[in-house]
């Protein structure tokens, strides 16, 4: 591209290292910014640079927080006896929107990948262990994908978290709440039948909903 | 969305208040940038504010520039008497990328659009009708697209500057170079008749490139 003006290249450089945006959508973006007010874009930038000076990983669970502690760890409400393992803070944000799970979080930062050269020491798994040594909870819950890497990096941790005083669960699959049966593929459906529920406790759980 | 951090919270939805990003890219844009060091996130940020506070729009053509007056302007090996109106600077990123065109611009703007509220006051019209009047160059090309806006702007434009010493002309319109004529529109195809040109040119063209 030819740009004008050297500061819109170089905009249009910055913003289109950000992953999935190309040179034609930065150079939207960026003729978008340059029509809004200055305090606008000033505030963009501030918003920016907050985020990567002010927040912190959470020093008990690696969720991201603007203290040491995180609001759900520091919560007192909640109950400690029971930590979900999840791959990354998305993910404990979509838990806490179902509004059902009262218990804590471990946030991995990313889950066993060798193809991406992502080992165990990458991962917040030692940190994990430690706490499970020191708070003793009564139950882990692996809430990890269901793709080849978090179905690894769960039996990883069951290895070595496998312990006769702690209960290891791993969050169902199945179908989908809404879903057909005939379009699930095999091996979900087949999961769905092995790992089947009593009438009545799928009844309860509808009906809170 | 329940986000553990306000910084947090705030860069999404600055992100997310650029056109085409919603909540869950400025989400995943957001924990990118948290990956990053510190200086590339402020390099990003020093870019967006800079690019607000340092560009101008060329006082002649209104085509961005970090000067008075852009580069484009102030080149006098350009063909002064030939100005080639546009809506946009991307279509002047455009043409330049061509290397085939040699004469000046002038950036409407965007273009006539009464279901965007936007008419010919809220365009560089009046600046190019009294640039003509002032340098009297010897033609002008309509460079804008070819939708219902772009032929009413240019249609408009035809209008205004209408003149005996002065060519009014408009870019071709007809089939793209690799396109099979089958899957040509009736309008293009119509159109590409009409305007047929004699074959001797077409060859000139074609080996100029």
């Amino acid at each position: 591209m030819n740009f004008s003006s050297k500061h819109l290249e170089r905009a249009v450089d910055e913003i289109s290292s950000l992953p999935g945006i190309g040179k034609k959508t930065a150079l939207r973006l960026a003729l978008h910014l340059l029509k809004q007010e200055e305090h606008e874009v000033e505030s963009l930038a501030t918003a920016l640079v907050r985020l990567k000076q002010d927040i912190n990983a959470c020093k008990r669970c690696g969720n991201l927080s603007d203290h040491e502690v995180c609001e759900i760890c520091s919560n007192p409400s909640r109950d400690e006896g029971l930590i979900c393992v999840v791959e990354d803070i998305r993910d404990v944000m979509a838990i806490e929107n179902t509004g059902q799970y009262k218990g804590l979080y471990h946030v991995l930062g990313g889950v066993i990948s060798p193809m991406d050269g992502v080992g165990p020491s990458q991962l917040n798994i030692d940190s994990l262990i430690h706490r499970v040594n020191e708070k003793k909870p009564r139950e882990i819950i692996f809430g990890l994908g269901a793709t080849v890497e978090g179905e690894t990096t769960t039996f990883y941790l069951y290895k070595k978290l496998n312990d006769a005083s702690l209960t290891l669960s791993a969050i169902a699959r199945g179908i989908a709440v809404g879903d057909q049966l005939e379009y699930a593929d095999e091996v979900t459906l087949a999961r769905s039948i092995s790992n089947r529920v009593p009438y009545e406790s799928s009844i309860s759980q509808n009906s809170a909903h």
